[in-house]
């Protein structure tokens, strides 16, 4: 089992037995998030230095040409992160969590939630070979959406390449935490009966679902095709299914 | 209507039409998201200046005391961001991020999601009047799980309120962004008959579900609690609605 080797930026300070380096863990929930939020510095100016957050879309492949996956993201090549990219390196934070589930305790202080987190630290920088543009970008796409890209226009135009950047960030360390169960109270709370039975305690469990898919204005396609209503049924059920066997787990 | 006052950080640079600073969006978007990214820059070390990523539960809200809603953030004291902020104020950037679909276009171009999403840049400090950490945990609690503050054992523990810490973020400036309606596709892919008679276009709403409530091993309470029946149902057909909402709007 392949584990990333924790730094200073990862290493678990709090809950260090619920934080993980198994890279299949870390991959997989960089995967199963619709939306990675990614962090970098803007270049220094007076003050001190702002981080800033986008949420991006992207997904976790490997090239044929490399040996270890790395996170491909894409967005308009004028974007500011984008612009920051050209020629050079920059270093990222990308985070990437689903929440399973609220556990609701006897008291607040021990209410939590049930989730799957992970968060990784490398190096963005740009493609320039346009031949694994196409990959990122296909792999982007039918991540999100199954078998999207073989079922629409694909490949992209000369000027939708140019239009479009993808970064591939090279994962120097990352980490993975994860919450199953139900609550956890305080003795002295079980014990107390008028607490105890007056306050409701358990788990609420939370999953994405995927809607009833509503045509566009100019859909000439009768019926929703089979690859597009497998994909809501699967992930419905998927997402359903890990939020209630985090509960047991 | 109040709005923040954009600067470098938060000023829009693509897609600026999409780029709002209502001070009322922003808000709603941070209290409508279950868990919020907060970003934040480790002090310096050698080598280039990681922001690190921490998924984190927090509400907006304004202390009776202040003139402004500031967001409050909670976590272990012991947390690495809350030894950075002891006696300090740290730069803290904010993400909220709600999926409401996925939007498939003829090309994969020109898929899109509708989402609403906020950023917020402020700086961060440890509250230290213990009237206001208990505000601050009971608006967290019950913007997660509305009226379970009043529901279940509180207030806190001396030790709990110890072992508790609360970051206020007093927000300097903020943008949100937002994108519903449907596929919008080149002309050229719109006059092909071939991609248009073979390509399903259209929007896939996504909502997070809360699910049937599970109860706990040690819970006692028979029937779950008519608040909870209640959050569990508007909350499900409020978010179901927003994703079919943003599809016409």
């Amino acid at each position: 089992m392949a584990t990333y080797i924790p730094d200073a930026r990862s290493k678990g300070v709090r809950l260090a037995k619920r934080t993980q380096y198994d890279q299949d863990l870390v991959h997989g929930i960089i995967n199963d998030t619709p939306i990675l939020h990614v962090s970098f510095n803007a270049p220094p100016k007076d003050g001190p230095q702002f981080p800033t957050i986008l949420p991006m879309l992207g997904s976790i492949d490997t090239y044929p040409e490399d040996e270890e996956a790395h996170i491909y993201l894409h967005g308009s090549s004028v974007a500011r992160l984008f612009r920051l990219t050209q020629g050079d390196e920059v270093p990222l934070c990308i985070a990437g969590t689903i929440l399973d589930g609220y556990v609701l305790a006897l008291a607040p202080f021990h209410n939590s939630c049930n989730y799957r987190s992970a968060v990784v630290f490398g190096h963005g920088s740009m493609v320039e070979d346009e031949e694994e543009v196409q990959f990122a970008l296909r792999s982007i796409t039918n991540k999100a959406n199954p078998n999207r890209w073989e079922n629409s226009r694909s490949p992209p135009t000369k000027s939708e390449l140019t239009s479009t950047g993808v970064l591939k960030v090279r994962i120097e360390t990352a980490s993975a935490k994860t919450r199953t169960g139900g609550p956890s109270d305080e003795k002295a709370d079980l014990q107390n009966a008028e607490v105890v039975n007056n306050t409701w305690i358990g788990v609420v469990p939370t999953y994405l679902t995927l809607g009833e898919p509503v045509a566009g204005d100019g859909n000439k396609v009768k019926k929703v095709p089979e690859y597009l209503a497998d994909w809501v049924a699967d992930a419905n059920s998927i997402n359903e299914q890990k939020a209630i066997d985090a509960i047991d787990s």
